[in-house]
């Protein structure tokens, strides 16, 4: 356990699985991976810039990513499949795709190496038929698949839903089955928000670095306003990209709510209380981020009455950290020369040692020790 | 001038001046002020819930002005136009009305009441006709007309440009205008960002507490990306509501750049540099949000160079506040219930207060003695 507690867990790192890979191959509408002379590209957005990205074995071919977690001391990977899922499907086709993805994926762990002690290197988030249509026993019955297959410790969801949101009453099911079978939802935006990026072309830089955190506050937010996390309180959410911008405007949409009585009534608590039952993953590339939304989880304890406290209160960074955990974003954000370690990995890793505030215990629980302990890999 | 640090200054507060209330209530389609049994209503967005919030003498009154400012200790505010500014007019109509409702600012400030020593209590930001069609030489103008206001010590700016955003080259000399003045340009929200709140009804929750702060941090980072920051480095950049999520979302944006050689080529520095050449009102409503802003700004020095420092320096919180200044957002965010102090304000106030690491000469900045500096009162 000792020994344990200094892993490097990546719990956000893609794959797109051999099977995933031929489905995209065989499409002719994004998102789909074309054929070119340099190289297949893959498409995955309706304008992708400069006609998609290189799309290469990094992607589903499971020694590659070995070999990248090797390079970059990652013990342990909790992989899941990349975006834009199954969303483009016909129900019947994403239950059936989304059950054999989810074996697959269980095969791709459990015949991954073993560390000394016997913990794989290699666990999954499994797949949920999320696409308009399905009936929601459909869901449930995936959520009993992934919950008995013994390498999958949770799924990773889209920001849609089965077309009306996350929040969206309807999944409520949903929710209950994920907490009773103790699986962590993952949850990843992949449409962005908005199109406020004008004319000049800015290539990927603002759909990523901005509308893809805005959909994942926005959906985080709106499933906190449903009461989602009133009604299921042992639910554990994982948020990508460090939880977007949810945690620096968490104390305004609480003042927004204060002002709104009708949505004030349907929550128990002040809206920052909920940050504290939410996980955010380390890919934020920067220590002042980290120990921003280190503070905001800390802090939640002290909203949970509704009457604001004055903030005559003390965060300890410390505690905050128990809900954050290293990601990597593999295998996007690769680097753009041939070099040993990719800068976005060093990045974020430098940025959880550069925490100020943090010692070695949270140093150590943020590279994996939280990992372990939120998927029960320990 | 110890005196003079003192001050609580309010540098986010709005009017409908009553040149413009009048046109607004002349007009039938949004934005327009309603005639209702209860009292007039104020709908300045497409799909306003609730048939528009309720409006009043809060919103044209200079007496109400400084009422309110006397009921919360504000001895300075430097108001501006309340949004949707003069958006929705033709050209012609817009350069006539931004002259006549600067020269109508310039007299409301003007007669407003004096502290001991001569200053007033009221400043303000003027209004440029920045809408689809008209010519740059007209923006000029205004400006050149502002800048010789006297009591007028900026400019509130929209996100849409003439029509391409803030980024839109033919902008350029716009911005070495604003520069050469001396004029503080105050960037503000009012379209919001995507319309990714679901049908679930949540007020205006999600529009204000989400969508106003993407449309800010979006305006910002397309300007960052244009290279405006670095043509005119004398550019005085207020963002409204702390940033939005500009702060939380700069490591991720530096980031993406770093990963796109063409927009990386474009700029001189690293995106996190940008952020200390910015300013941000203190309008986030908890100490954290301001701590972590104030710490986005002090290490902002670290990012000249485009290469990472490795994260081995150490920020000093303190200096990161002088670039940020109190505001209120009055007459928006009204109290519930009669109240003697409005509880957004209160609260503002409170996390100022409560932001660890700033001592009392850091407050007393942030409350006033920071914007007598910018907009060059004391």
């Amino acid at each position: 356990m000792a020994l344990a507690q200094k892993l490097l867990v990546d719990i956000h790192t893609h794959v797109y699985l051999p099977r995933y890979a031929a489905l995209l191959r065989a499409r002719s509408a994004v998102p789909r991976i074309l054929s070119a002379p340099a190289g297949e590209r893959l498409l995955i957005l309706d304008h992708e810039p400069s006609g998609g990205r290189p799309v290469g074995p990094q992607y589903w071919d499971r020694e590659e990513k070995i070999g990248f977690m090797d390079r970059h001391g990652i013990d342990v990977s909790v992989v899941s499949s990349a975006n834009p899922w199954l969303d483009f499907l016909q129900p019947d086709d994403a239950q059936r795709l989304a059950t054999e993805l989810n074996d697959d994926l269980e095969a791709y762990c459990a015949q991954s190496p073993s560390l000394s002690g016997g913990m794989k290197r290699l666990y999954g988030f499994g797949l949920l038929p999320l696409v308009p249509g399905v009936p929601i026993p459909a869901l449930l019955e995936s959520v009993d698949q992934i919950s008995k297959l013994p390498h999958l410790k949770g799924v990773i969801l889209g920001t849609r839903g089965i077309g009306a949101g996350l929040d969206d009453p309807s999944l409520s099911p949903l929710w209950g089955a994920l907490s009773s079978a103790n699986l962590v939802a993952f949850l990843h935006p992949h449409y962005g928000v908005g199109d406020a990026w004008g004319p000049r072309d800015n290539g990927h830089v603002l759909p990523l670095a901005l509308g893809f955190p805005f959909e994942t506050t926005a959906a985080a937010t709106r499933l906190i306003l449903s009461g989602a996390l009133d009604a299921h309180p042992t639910l554990k959410i994982l948020l990508a990209h460090a939880g977007g911008a949810l945690p620096q405007l968490s104390s305004r949409l609480a003042s927004c709510i204060d002002h709104d009585p009708v949505v004030a009534s349907r929550l128990a608590h002040d809206a920052r209380w909920y940050l504290g039952k939410l996980h955010f993953d380390a890919v934020a590339y920067g220590p002042e981020e980290l120990g921003f939304v280190s503070d905001v989880v800390a802090r939640s304890a002290q909203f949970g009455d509704k009457k604001t406290a004055g903030f005559g209160y003390t965060v300890d960074r410390k505690l905050g950290s128990r809900n954050m955990l290293f990601g990597t974003d593999h295998p996007f954000f690769p680097p753009l020369s041939n070099t040993d370690k990719w800068r976005s990995v060093v990045e974020n890793l430098q940025a959880i040692d550069a925490v100020s505030g943090w010692g070695d215990a949270e140093k150590d629980g943020v590279r994996g020790g939280n990992a372990l302990a939120l998927f029960g890999l320990a």
